[in-house]
């Protein structure tokens, strides 16, 4: 099996674009910005084993290794245009890579994401995809917006994807009613695509949370030079995740866990109705604190102090 | 050791650039493309074992990484502009990461390439470097362009890094200064950025040479609708390629031989003055054949049919 055959094959499928000059087939794809926009850039990649278990379905791969960048478009508020993706795999699994092509085409035609290029080589199974996407002049969410007095909001809800992964590594139990909910949170997670380019002009600082919302908080708060106090009772839990709930410890599967793949972003108190709007329309948003002075992270559990002693999952380190 | 440590100790180098407006920190980089022109994207994997040997030095696999892509770019003609690099690594070794960097650094500050992100994950260690380039609007030079009476050309010298690959792995003897010659043409290889880009408005067609001049001659010819015949004996190959020279047999390791990385490309036989010229400021352009109507890649040396069984060097199915 040649790498061309399978290209041809599985991967000349999906939205084709306006943009596009050149898409898969040349040395590189040629692509024509639109006037007056910026483009936003990101990559991401997925080991296998340490990203996602060995055993996940082919098509969740596929659509986690998309999703987890258009995540991060969505956190700069831009509106996803293109893809590259760099597959790595260890032989040519016809049925493993329909799969995965599928779970990738459905996510990147509901978002309109042109595949423009990529590369296939063998080697042990890992993802990288680099998306783009566009924002007009100067639009672009930062995470180093947020002053004092912002509140700070959440889109979705947090900790079901970390509970689904403690159950299936043992150090949990759920029924299989709860497990199903949380291992589709885990394996196919929603990237805030609509809220992101809804929030432009909105939002004073955004970031995605993927690694927990603690330390991606506290990304927000070291780039914007400010501090914060979260009320943890607020934190959005799935119903699913409330029935699942032992104690006020579960939390931290919401403050620590990663894998949220939702936005966490700051604005000033007067757009309130406006976000309220927002929330109404894409999957709620709840608002779970505010930014201080102080510099630090405050968290507290019905205004008492909320220990947390683990920040949050460096994929790198663990 | 955590993944924002080694990004800001090793990564947070090389060029900044105006068209930047956000670089690595934020959730994506931002980017200000120029007015009137197309935005040329590729990406390209090098995996520990397949793409490079395990005892490889670090610098010339940050070399090599960034060199891969940036010979993409010039195929199409193309001023590199940007790179993503996803980083997989097996642990965080201090001395490797600083030679890598010091590698892909050095490149990228001879071609102005400012790194805007990336990715860095914990794995079986792979590289994929995605780079980001512009060409005037309708300049890109593609693959499909050639056409019947083009001559044939290619940069620099053919063969060498598969000739020091074939020595590395006990397939063939060479003298000390010829292998180091081969390691170094295999390890860090010279994209052709100032001929690509001098090539816009002349080549009729073009790509680089990754796999075999045989096998991406073919590429071209196929976009092109078109066949060609090929002078083996005009193949460019370099002094010490051809004291290292056993027989005609050697041609193989310069038509089939891969990781090359010279530009192929066609021309209206009346730009060959121009090419001349950028020949000899551009480390030499050979004319090596001609475009035919007639579909196929006929070889001949010294006028004979010269056979050759195995066309090109597939990454992924060898």
């Amino acid at each position: 099996v040649h790498e061309q055959e399978i290209i041809e094959r599985f991967f000349r499928a999906g939205p084709a674009r306006h943009d596009v000059r050149v898409g898969i087939g040349d040395d590189a794809a040629v692509l024509v910005p639109p006037a007056g926009h910026e483009l936003i850039v990101t990559t991401d990649t997925l080991v296998c084993g340490r990203h996602f278990l060995a055993d996940a379905p082919a098509g969740s791969v596929g659509h986690k290794s998309l999703a987890a960048n258009l995540s991060d478009l969505a956190a700069m508020g831009a509106e996803p245009a293109h893809a590259c993706l760099a597959l790595t795999i260890p032989g040519p699994d016809a049925a493993w890579l329909q799969g995965f092509a599928d779970g990738f085409f459905a996510l990147a035609a509901r978002h309109e994401v042109a595949l423009i290029g990529g590369n296939l080589a063998r080697g042990p199974l890992s993802i990288t995809v680099q998306a783009m996407g566009y924002a007009p002049q100067g639009a672009a969410l930062l995470r180093g917006g947020a002053r004092p007095g912002d509140r700070i909001f959440v889109t979705g809800a947090l900790g079901d994807a970390a509970l689904g992964l403690a159950c299936l590594q043992g150090r949990r139990e759920l029924s299989s009613e709860i497990l199903t909910h949380c291992i589709g949170r885990l394996q196919e997670p929603t990237p805030r695509v609509e809220a992101g380019v809804a929030l432009r002009g909105i939002a004073s600082a955004a970031l995605d949370i993927s690694d927990g919302l603690a330390q991606d908080l506290g990304r927000l708060l070291s780039a914007s030079g400010a501090g914060a106090t979260v009320a943890v009772e607020r934190l959005p839990l799935s119903p699913q995740f409330r029935q699942a709930m032992a104690g006020p410890d579960d939390y931290r599967f919401a403050l620590a866990g990663g894998d949220d793949y939702e936005l966490l972003f700051t604005a000033d108190r007067g757009r309130l109705p406006e976000i309220a709007r927002l929330g109404d329309r894409c999957g709620g948003i709840t608002q779970i604190g505010h930014i201080e002075t102080e510099p630090g992270l405050r968290l507290e559990l019905d205004g008492a102090r909320f220990p947390l002693d683990r920040s949050g999952y460096d994929h790198f380190s663990e």
